[in-house]
């Protein structure tokens, strides 16, 4: 196994910590909507708030990157964003975990 | 004044109007999304959502058409989607109000 490869069993461990953090996102997300909504009151309100809904949709399209090559550094975003904590990172090899320690620090 | 012309005066009662219609619109595109936002509980809630959003400004930005010559029928539209009555037409010529109130009926 290169150091860039995904054991079956490390990518298992992956998938489920990307779905907690992509469930983690989106209930900020609805929270965060639910406020915005209820305090609408013009057309600007609702245009400014269906573009947040753009970008952010874009954003969330972009961030959770399944590919192999690109999993340490979107683990390192979902931890920077304080969506996962590394220890939720269970079943992935150490020396992984260090690399996304690292880059999340950045 | 030629049939398709619109005096200062009517202008300036077919912009009153088409404010008023386009507020209502808002109104019930804020309710509609205070509705479905309060719902919402998982992604596909969320990016449903967003489509939704869409598809309204798109249609919303073709519907009010302030040209000049688009404007029988652009009444005709917010009449026949309940966003006006003829009624509060006041200061738009009889020809016109009468062109309104056969094409709301297509």
């Amino acid at each position: 196994m290169s150091h860039s490869g995904w054991t079956p069993e490390e990518k298992e461990a992956a998938q489920k910590a990307v779905e907690l953090a992509y469930q983690r996102e989106v209930a900020a997300l609805i929270a965060t909507l639910q406020n915005r909504v209820e305090q609408a009151a013009c057309p600007n309100d609702v245009w400014s708030l269906h573009d947040f809904l753009s970008a952010k949709r874009h954003e969330m399209d972009g961030k959770f990157d399944l590919r192999d090559s690109s999993l340490i550094f979107m683990f390192a975003t979902l931890v920077k964003d304080g969506l996962l904590h590394v220890g939720e990172l269970e079943g992935i090899e150490k020396e992984k975990l260090v690399k996304i320690s690292a880059l999340a620090r950045f």
